[in-house]
């Protein structure tokens, strides 16, 4: 008896879910389904699988999960003008990677230096001064740069499905967090604003930095990168409970999939985006210099989690699609 | 008119909030009005201080803050037990500081060695364990050892008062973090339950970690120490918002004070819990080898911080007194 009345009260969720649409942008079939019945199992009272409100913490991936990463993560451009900018006063950049690379214009040396070479160009180029003063500059950086293909500025490439995923969750009572590679100053400077997560929910890469008169001032060393199998060190630092979902793109993410799918107090779910779109977005995976995703489609495959095919799960990508 | 109808407003929510008295256990006077005046002043809106929802965020140390802190940190306790039980497997512990003033039963050796002593016996002494076998551990420790002068549960000589005014906070939408030198892995074991403050809003110090296979495993050496001006550093990292309120008790807390009150968007407020009660806790400040208050009480007069005389300010100091 409780059981029938469990499945009416599931059916019932998931008929008025279906009828407001909360994942508008994202076409029916296997992909939506599956995350709106994990939705609607954990966060409805008397559901075998119900998580209480204090454990229904989620993670997401930055680059390429929630924007797009080509042709190099979103930061390295801001990295970059950065740098150029400052070569003057720093002739030891003519000669050290990933320095170099940047001076010459050369992206295959920028894209070989992967994130650790995004860490060091942030750092040293921005060693001395404080947090509040960083954040500024990303901030103004990001309000006029715009992509060198898409011709948008970088806030308008995040993915618009994944927007709705977001407050389809917080919806239903869920923490959401960010656990990226990117930097966390870099990430807190625009997050809250465009995705609506707050600083404190942002996991990220960070610098070394020290505390005086009342200020944090940034170091030139890299402190903590976030990446495969730090992703959930980041997650056991900063929240201490493991995830019951998490949500990513690439091999960077397996790590943080694995720790929360061997959470054993709660139903867990996975989720990796593959991005099939070479029209509407890039499409790329086992071969990418940017969000390589090889061993974790094949244990995505293996394993039965859920992988959107960008192309044919999405409606649309971008926000600005549905204006035109 | 605007200025008329806002002290209305605050007079009235004083009354009423006096007649409920939301803080029972603290006497009326001067210390009691200010933590008053400043939550009502800052969570009113309309008021010219209203500090919106994302903003509100208060900091907390915790060891002789919210509980006490006598002869030595209660962790100290935990790290002697366990480090006299593993003894016989390590050798070397004989001769090496603070493990030697351990097994000698040396409590001046131990006192000497603070809080970076403290963690060198609790990572050396759980190098290798998974952290939720650690929490797991720490969590039957508390729920039985008792205090050598006091006789009662550790988690008993919480403070009352304090969890009146966490409550107070709480109920006004402000996000209550602990700030604290004590070990993150062992507050996160009892503080959620005893303080209702979950585990994503603890920041401590902590020893390196890895992961493997799925979990989260202690290594040895220390990773982070969070004490004095690294208090700021832990808050930068963690939550990435200046705090608007801070509650300490030792000059440990002064630069976590001094950051707060450098918030140049919102108001702020500055706590001290001065040790002035030999009776019911312990009186203790300038000179005490735990919990050290002298260059903040200094700083504290001169600034018009609001300074808390437990002896003349607090009703009861633990919650068992209530009940005799």
């Amino acid at each position: 008896m409780k059981l029938v009345k469990f499945c009416m009260i599931i059916l019932l969720s998931s008929v008025m879910l279906m009828s407001t649409d909360v994942l508008p942008s994202w076409n029916d079939g296997k992909v939506k389904k599956d995350i709106i019945t994990y939705i609607t199992a954990t966060s409805t009272k008397n559901s075998p699988n119900f998580i209480p409100l204090e454990d229904r913490i989620v993670v997401f991936d930055n680059d390429g999960t929630l924007w797009s990463e080509q042709p190099v993560y979103f930061q390295f451009f801001f990295a970059i003008d950065k740098v150029k900018s400052l070569a003057s006063e720093h002739t030891g950049w003519k000669t050290a990677e990933p320095f170099k690379s940047v001076l010459n214009n050369d992206m295959k040396g920028i894209l070989k230096s992967g994130k650790e070479g995004l860490l060091k160009l942030i750092n040293a180029s921005h060693a001395g001064m404080d947090v509040e003063t960083f954040e500024n500059e990303v901030r103004a950086w990001i309000k006029n740069a715009k992509h060198p293909t898409k011709h948008h500025l970088y806030t308008d490439l995040i993915f618009q499905p994944m927007m709705e995923l977001i407050t389809y969750l917080k919806a239903n009572d869920f923490k959401v967090y960010i656990v990226s590679g990117g930097g966390l100053d870099f990430m807190r400077a625009f997050i809250p604003e465009v995705y609506g997560i707050p600083k404190e929910h942002i996991i990220g890469s960070s610098g070394k930095a020290h505390y005086v008169d009342g200020k944090i001032i940034k170091d030139p060393e890299i402190y903590f990168i976030d990446d495969k199998e730090t992703k959930p060190l980041g997650i056991y630092y900063h929240i201490g409970k493991r995830p019951v979902a998490a949500f990513g793109n690439s091999d960077g993410d397996l790590e943080m999939m694995l720790y929360t799918q061997a959470n054993q107090k709660h139903k867990t779910f996975q989720l990796y985006i593959h991005h099939t779109d070479e029209k509407r977005e890039w499409a790329y995976d086992r071969k990418s210099h940017m969000g390589k995703l090889d061993k974790g489609l094949d244990y995505a495959k293996k394993h039965n989690w859920t992988i959107v095919d960008m192309k044919k799960d999405w409606k649309v990508v971008y926000p600005f699609e549905m204006e035109q």
